[in-house]
C-alpha cells in the first residue's frame, strides 16, 4: 500500500509545572519539547520489515511470513482497545530475542514496535514490508518522553503507511499536520506502545507527543491548552541518574511525616501550575515582558518548593546558580533528585548570554541544549526540509 | 545605695522559624542567643555618672545635678508606662550631644540610657552616682538583639542597682537569676529602652533577652515555651547588609501579586514553626537523635521556603552549601536577603567537622561564631567567673 517513503517526527516532553504535586491530585503542565524524534519509512518489495535504532545501534530484519502467526494474538479492534496483556507483551519480548529476561532498551523497543505493527497490520489485513528507521535528538531514561515519541511516531506512520488514516503532507508541503480526529487515533495507539514500554504510564507524554504545545493533567484528565506560546529554553542535563520511584517515595514520606507543612507547599506548586496555565493563554494573544517575568519568577518560586518537598540536588542547584549568574531562570523538570532543569529564554536574551550560559554549564559537565517548549506536535515532512545531520540520519548514510 | 559593683548580662536573639511569616499573622519562634551583652556598674562618690561603651568607643560623663532638671519630665510609674514621647527622646537625643540630626548608633545608646535612668532615678527618688560599662559579643545591626540586649542589662542592673527589686547573685554564687515577677518588671523597662531606639518594636528581642530559652510570638502575643533545650549552632554574618523594610516590602508585594501561591507557602512556614516547638518541649524532657533529625529537616524545608517568598541571597545558599558540604544543615535568620544564618551542629557533630565547617565559611568571607541557642536570659555573675576577654574589657584595663 505504501507507495513512497514518508517521514515523520514528534517532540519529547519536560513538565513544566507540578511533578510530583500531580501524584498528589495537583495539577501538571506538560509542554512539548522540540528535541525531536525522526521516523523514516519506506516501502521494500522482498517480503521482509526491518527495523533500524540507530540511537540503540540496533537492526532488525524479520521476514513477514514469520510474523503471520503472531497476527491473530493482536487482532484487537483500536477504539475499545484492551491495554497490552502481560502474555502479549512477553511473547513479543521473546519473539524481539529477549531470552535472558534482562529489559534491554532495545527488546523493549522492538516488543513496543512489534506491538503496534500487528494491530496495525491486523486492522488492515495485511503485513506490510517496509525499512523503518527511527532516530532521536533526545536522550533515553532522561524523563524527557523519548519513548512516547517513539511511539507517536510508529503510530503515525503505521497507521498512515496502511492507510487507516491520511498521511498529510501535499506536493511541496514542508510540514503537514493530521487533523484532531486521526491525532486522537494516533494518541490511542501511541498510548498502548507506551504501555509495552512502562507498564501503566499516566498518558500524559504521548499526549503532548502527540499534540504538542501544552497539556493540563489533573485527576487522570489531560486536556490541551488552548493555545500556547512557543518558549525558548535551554535545557540542561545533570546526567545524575535518579529513580522516578525513590522520588516520589520520598515526597510521600514527607507528606506523612509533616502532613500540616508539605499540604500547603503542594497547594502552593498547584496554584503555580494554574497560575503558569492563565499566563500562557494571555501570551498567546499578546505576551509582553511583563509576561515573561512572571513565568521566571514562578520559575524560581516552584524551585525552591521543589527543594521543600525534597527533590532537589546539588547539581541542580548548581544550574540554577550558573544560569542566574547569566540573569536567567531555572528549575528542574520531571522527577528531580538529579536528571534536567530547563532554563527560560525571553526573547530578548542577548545571544552572548545564551552562549555563555552554555558554556558554562557545559564545563560543570553537564550537556546543555538551546531547544524550544510548546513545540509542534507529531508533524510530516519533506526529507529534503529537515536539518542536514537529520537527512543523513535518515538515508541510513 | 549601690554598694558594691554589680555584673549582669543578657542573651541576643535569632528567629529560629516564622521571620516574615509573623509579619502576615503566623507563629514565630525566636531564641535567647548565647552571643551576650555584659554590663557592669560600679559605684562612685564624686557625683558623677558615666557610661562607657567600648564596642563604640565611647565615653559619656555627666555631673548628677545636670541630669538633675531633666528628671521631672520622666517620673513615669513603670507599671502604667506610657512609650517614651518623641519630645521626651528628642530631648534626650540633644542632651546626648546628636545636634546635627544624625542618629549616629551612639546617640541613641546614650538616649536609651539617659531614658532608662531618670525613669529608674524618678522611681527611687534620686540620682545613682555610678559607673557603667556595657561590652557585647553581639554585631550591631545584624538583627541579632543587640540594642534589646543593650536596654535589658540596663533595666536589670538600674532596677537592682537602686533597689526597686534584688540583686540576685548570693555571695559564693557565680551565676543567679532574678524571680518571674522581677523579670516582668525588668522587660516592661527594657522594652522602653527599645522604643526609644527601634520607636515600634514588637518587643520579642527584649523578652527573649529577658526570659531566655524560646519564645512563641503570635497575633502579638508573646509566650515562653515551657521547656526547651540549649542547642549548639554556628551563627553565620555573610556581611551583606540588608534593609528589613524593603524586605518586608518585597515579600507584602509577591504577596499581592501571586496570592494563590504565597499564601499557602506562609501557612506551610507557620506549621513549620509550631511543629518545631512540639519537637523543642519534646526534647526539654528526652532528647533523641530522632529530634535533632527532625530540627534539621524543617531547618532545611524552610530556608527553601524563606527562598520561596524572595527573602534569600547567593550568599546565604553559599553558607547552606558550605556547611552541608560538612552535613550540616542552615537557614536565613531574621529579614534574610543577606545578614545572618544559623546552622545546627547536633551533639554528635565531630570536632573536626565543626572546625572544618567554621574554616570552609572563614574563607568565604564570612564572620562565624559557634554559640548555642536556648540560652538563659538575663543572668547576674560574679566578675571572676566570667571569661577571662570579658573580664578584661569589664575592668576597663
Amino acid at each position: 500500500m505504501l507507495r513512497r517513503s514518508l517521514v515523520v517526527s514528534a517532540p519529547g516532553k519536560v513538565i513544566l509545572h507540578g511533578e510530583h504535586a500531580v501524584v498528589h491530585g495537583k495539577v501538571a503542565l506538560a509542554t512539548a519539547l522540540n528535541l525531536r524524534t525522526f521516523l523514516r519509512m519506506t516501502p521494500r518489495h522482498d517480503g521482509k520489515i526491518s527495523l533500524q535504532l540507530p540511537n540503540l545501534g540496533s537492526r532488525f530484519n524479520w521476514e513477514a511470513a514469520d510474523l503471520q502467526p503472531l497476527l491473530a494474538a493482536f487482532s484487537v479492534e483500536l477504539p475499545d482497545a484492551q491495554p497490552p496483556s502481560t502474555e502479549q507483551v512477553e511473547k513479543l519480548k521473546e519473539f524481539a530475542g529477549d531470552d535472558n529476561g534482562h529489559e534491554a532498551v532495545h527488546h523493549v523497543a522492538t516488543a513496543a514496535f512489534l506491538y503496534l505493527y500487528l494491530n496495525v497490520a491486523s486492522k488492515c489485513g495485511f503485513l506490510p514490508t517496509v525499512d523503518i528507521l527511527v532516530w532521536s535528538e533526545l536522550p533515553t531514561g532522561a524523563g524527557l518522553g523519548s519513548s512516547a515519541a517513539y511511539s507517536v511516531c510508529l503510530a503515525g506512520a503505521l497507521l498512515s503507511g496502511c492507510g487507516a488514516i491520511s498521511f498529510p503532507l501535499q506536493e511541496g508541503q514542508v510540514v503537514a499536520r493530521w487533523t484532531e480526529e486521526e491525532l486522537d487515533t494516533i494518541n490511542r495507539l501511541a498510548f498502548r506502545g507506551e504501555q509495552v514500554i512502562h507498564g501503566n504510564p499516566s498518558g500524559v507524554d504521548n499526549a503532548v507527543s502527540t499534540w504538542g504545545g501544552a497539556l493540563r493533567y489533573f485527576s487522570g484528565k489531560i486536556s490541551s491548552l488552548k493555545s500556547v506560546p512557543t518558549l525558548r529554553i535551554l535545557l540542561t542535563n545533570t546526567k545524575v541518574p535518579r529513580s522516578t520511584k525513590i522520588l516520589v517515595a520520598r515526597v510521600k514520606d514527607r507528606l506523612l511525616k509533616f502532613p500540616t507543612i508539605m499540604e500547603p507547599v503542594l497547594t502552593s506548586i498547584d496554584a503555580i501550575s494554574r497560575e503558569c496555565e492563565g499566563i500562557l493563554e494571555a501570551m498567546a494573544h499578546d505576551p509582553s515582558q511583563e509576561h515573561y517575568s512572571m513565568l521566571e519568577e514562578l520559575v524560581d518560586i516552584n524551585q525552591h518548593l521543589l527543594n521543600g518537598i525534597g527533590v532537589g540536588h546539588p547539581l541542580l542547584d548548581r544550574v540554577c546558580q550558573v544560569a542566574s549568574s547569566h540573569g536567567l531562570h531555572s528549575k528542574l523538570t520531571g522527577a528531580g533528585g538529579g536528571g534536567c532543569a530547563i532554563t527560560l529564554l525571553p526573547p530578548d536574551t542577548a545571544p552572548s548570554v545564551v552562549e555563555g550560559a552554555i558554556r558554562d554549564l557545559g564545563s560543570c559537565g553537564f550537556e546543555c541544549w538551546e531547544t524550544d517548549i510548546g513545540a509542534l506536535g507529531i508533524s510530516a515532512h519533506s526529507l529534503p526540509s529537515l536539518k542536514t545531520e537529520v537527512q543523513k540520519v535518515l538515508k541510513g548514510s
